[in-house]
């Protein structure tokens, strides 16, 4: 990502220079506009797929969510995952502190030391609009659990599930990948390929996100009359359909300013190609997640073909910028068989009740995105990329099975250190809380038998509508 | 249209064109992204004005169009679209195979003989935008007849439709006129102004689609109880006005992309002119539907407001670039009052049955924008259009009957061959599929009664809701 | 606004500078783009927030404002809008009969004397641009009191509001200030700062319609029900808290065009500051509702949470480009208790029934973010505004009281002069109606009670849900 920021420079002496650093500014601040309103797609999925009892609550963890983990990333998140980062030459005296990469010369965790509140005197436009587009890629990190953890998940837990996200959680895996820390430069202190290569974050923001909806999953335990005694799961429809494919809609135009942003540059014009590699594998991810579950249910689910198409969209994030678009196709094809094994897998094998799929689509294709930028990745874009040599990125398919190893060892981390990082702040959450007698992160049973919206929310979703 | 491609050069020698092309790239991206979000739309409003206990299906039918259509375009709809068209100086050797108008000499329909897959050597990230922006105006058209054949459409039958016209329906008209075929030229072959011109396409999308929304809508017949035994049309209100009235606002917005982006260049401020009167039209069509169907029946009907919107819409959507905004108001009028009169007619005098309007919508003001062209233009934009020798596209009240000539041959083709095509393509599908004993295109009788939601998707919609 | 303008000048010798131009207007357009979709954001808060039986008049009225303001601003208020303005250096002749201030000599109220329906030799693709932005600034006024007068409001009365309030009402502030007028001078007439500085408009688009939304809402009356007979009021929650989530979203998004746009220049990157400043104020908005409504009533109430927001972001509209973010912080976080503080004593204090919060959320808060400027812009940005001399607008924590002045000017004038304008509007439109007989502005008791749907529409919203 580094390299990229260059192209966020309008101060320059040379006329034309400064304009193509305006413009560029421009398409990352309508990129991160376009992220932004992703919250509303995963609103409106992750409360569709639920039950009306629970639409206040789940839409308001949703709503909320943008503002705790903003709030949080604004004091302190933003500086974190930017702490292994030397930003002196970009942004003014920022990052002037630092230069190393985590992890690796003693630096183990963050470093920075300074840019608080988004304040000193490195602040600069530059600087607000990098802030913007990060915080929106956090908030969509945050969002992610509030769909594995819905109808049962207490506020008052949530909101520092939000504001630890913010903070801490997301800025971890950032800092060592995008913010120039030890997983991207595995180059050069392990010679894998480019480094931990992730375009738009299919592991930074998608698997760090369904690991955490993993791991809350778990800690919080199943929804009441999810699994019977012997443990064999009743579906539970969600109940409003066309407010979660509204919801995918959603998804997929924010998904663009996602994946094609992330260019930092309206000047490197492969954001277009970016966001054609995007479109197709959502569009292949929808359709083969539809003749999957046709050919093993009969009936072309609604809810799979979104997940389907979702599956598409977070598996091509990393590889966007670097595959085809004939393999961005093979990429949603498999996203969109593998998304429909994943919820099954879920649910039947580790017997884990995610609502909305989460787990399946963020965490389960989020980590074949990963993989599939050491695998599919055609070596024509990426040179220099994390500062290493390489001409270009390049998968094991086209001859670079380092970059392959690069990925394994992200994806090794992603669902170890991470995972682990996420389940201990679940379960010692839920620990602290029952020690003081509040009685863990889980709502109270009689509040999800009833619905969460009364109880916690203090409204209805639909109080006028009549409820079967 | 090939006259405007030259902006998306980012390969030039000056920076400053240099950075005009990409600025000119990105333009039409953000453009693609909005037309694609205009999925949403039509799902909201096509659901909005169906019923309840077909919301399920209808939303997905207008959800899994976009895959359909898209991949489709992506092996073979996109190549045969341009294939007319010499793209060699533009993107490399994409085109090269050809360069001469389909029909006239001898190369009846499809030339192209590459590009499959968006596979080649000449793909470069100005083909990509291309086709970006050319998919989503395909999915516009595929998705049209799923309003006019909601609520008894068999899905194994709809998905057959996506295919078809992504690969073949689309492609034909597009390839005949944008793809520089032989309507574009009749300028030279017939002397008829700058040959068929329909800047954001109400003729090569919305006619397209309003055409195959009829021959749809009469093969598979009215729903069971939309005509009284003596032929009386009965009223079947729509489930959702506010997910309708949603649905028409995120079509307005989409909007923008789909004519202010035509221009394929911020570098022509024109798309500041085609925004403004996209807007004008959209707002007097919205406004004069409503005072037209209040003197009508007395109310202000929100569906024939939201229809209204949408019709100036459409009606604007080919003179957009060509007209002052005076005129663009007087477009919208007269659509307003179309819509409704049209509306009126089908159901009335055709017995067709059409839940959502969108034969009047995208037909018959589709058809009227193609006209206004021919009419209105003013003249001071398009100098050279479709390599012809004109200042700027110039219609009869400006003084060029031959104009009017090139749009009333383009309105011929569309409601005998296009319409012939979509009839054709529908009645054979129902055939064959009663000849193989599988009972034609339309939904079992019993599903439509029950609703297709549960027999066709295997989900409700809406299943906690209490319905009437 | 007036030296902003000089950026939408494409026509410009150097090459350098005409692409700038392009791209200004191009991100001028975007802006207008996203603004005109915050009328879906307000159509769906607003029909959230009331109640089902209403829903189809509502969304309708939220619907067709956007026509009807349009088409009296495309008539006559654009032009009167800019009647203070001399034009003549930026689009031609439009504004040439002009040139000095609104009322101080001799010309009271509005002088321009052309430009109606954008005709007239001066009317370029810059002209269209702006009239673009600014249309969809005056929808959102007239948007406004259909909120804080739902549920009541005879659909005749209405519209005569929509276009009393494009022809005339926003257009007269707005030409006091943005429009050169008067207040803009206060500069140079009184020694004030900067004169009357709104960057994006909360008090001129916000403020404007907050003080109509109150003038409206007491001219009408309360909502039959509301108040006991003692004068305490009755909760009537909100039918659907989804769609006013969602449609809380949609106007988050669109304020980043309605806020970072109007720099009116991709070339002046204070966009990225702006739209940064924006996103803080709206999430601690959203926060500190959330948390004050807790402590407030013990549960964490989503409307609350959505006006937070919304406060927050009406709050920033005007000092936006002249904070620091830690200040934006600052004003969201004042906004968020204002809100709710402000809820509770127009409904407790003041008796007057708003169903969605308009006047606590635009008028309050508008009128905050005025006086925002007066206290917190840290004068980095804003050399020369409105002509005057100073090196940038500065508050009094910075050391400038006449800038406070200058906002406290403005706010008298919107309290007191407009509206007394809006007042005397409704209350005239009301006393003439009932004087003709037609009964008033408000729909007949039986009809509210029974819900404005049918009676007024002719439609219900939700036909086949069963209501209770």
């Amino acid at each position: 990502m580094l390299s990229l920021l260059t192209g966020l420079l309008p101060m320059q002496d040379d006329p034309v220079a400064a304009l193509g650093g305006q413009v560029n500014m421009l398409w990352v601040v309508i990129g991160a506009i376009l992220v932004i309103f992703m919250q509303a797609g995963f609103a409106l999925v992750e409360t569709g797929f639920c039950r009306a009892k629970h639409a206040a609550h789940v839409v308001s963890t949703n709503f909320a969510i943008f503002g705790l983990g903003f709030i949080a990333f604004f004091f302190v998140g933003f500086p974190l995952s930017l702490s292994a980062l030397d930003m002196t030459g970009y942004f003014g005296g920022l990052g002037a502190a630092v230069g190393s990469p985590l992890i690796g010369d003693g630096n183990w965790i963050f470093l920075f030391k300074g840019g608080w509140a988004l304040s000193g005197g490195g602040i600069d436009a530059g600087v607000l609009a990098l802030f913007l587009y990060m915080v929106a890629f956090m908030d969509t990190v945050a969002t992610i659990p509030t769909g594995s953890m819905a109808e049962r998940w207490k506020w008052g837990s949530f909101v520092i599930w939000g504001l630890f996200c913010g903070a801490i959680y997301y800025p971890l895996f950032a800092a060592w990948t995008w913010g120039g820390g030890w997983l991207s430069k595995t180059w050069d202190t392990m010679g894998l390929g480019a480094g931990y290569v992730d375009f738009a974050g299919s592991g930074v923001v998608h698997t760090v996100g369904g690991v955490a909806a993993l791991a809350g999953a778990i800690v919080i335990g199943p929804r009441i009359g999810k699994f019977d005694k012997d443990g064999t799961p009743r579906g539970i429809p969600g109940h409003h359909i066309p407010m979660a494919m509204l919801g995918t809609f959603i998804l997929l135009f924010g998904w663009f300013g996602f994946n094609a942003a992330s260019t930092f540059a309206a000047t490197d014009v492969q954001f277009a190609t970016v966001a054609t590699n995007t479109a197709i594998a959502g569009a292949f991810g929808a359709i083969v997640a539809m003749l999957w579950i046709t050919k093993r249910t009969g009936k072309p689910d609604p809810g799979m073909m979104a997940n389907g198409m979702l599956a598409g969209l977070v598996a091509i994030t990393a590889p966007c910028a670097f595959v085809n678009p004939a393999m961005a196709a093979v990429i949603g094809t498999i996203a969109g068989v593998l998304v429909i094994e994943a919820v099954f897998i879920v649910e039947k094998k580790l017997k884990v009740d995610d609502p909305v799929g989460a787990i399946a689509v963020h965490g389960v294709n989020g980590t074949f995105g990963v993989l599939a930028v050491g695998l599919f990745a055609n070596g024509s874009y990426g040179g220099g990329w994390n500062g290493s040599d390489v001409e270009g990125v390049k998968g094991l398919f086209w001859g670079d099975a380092g970059q392959l190893g690069a990925q394994l060892l992200g994806i090794a981390v992603l669902w170890t250190v991470i995972f682990g990082v996420a389940f201990a702040f679940f379960k010692t959450q839920d620990t602290v809380s029952k020690r003081m007698g509040k009685g863990g992160i889980r709502s109270a049973e009689a509040d999800e038998v009833e619905g969460l919206d009364i109880p916690e929310m203090g409204v209805s979703a639909y109080p006028e509508f009549v409820k079967q």
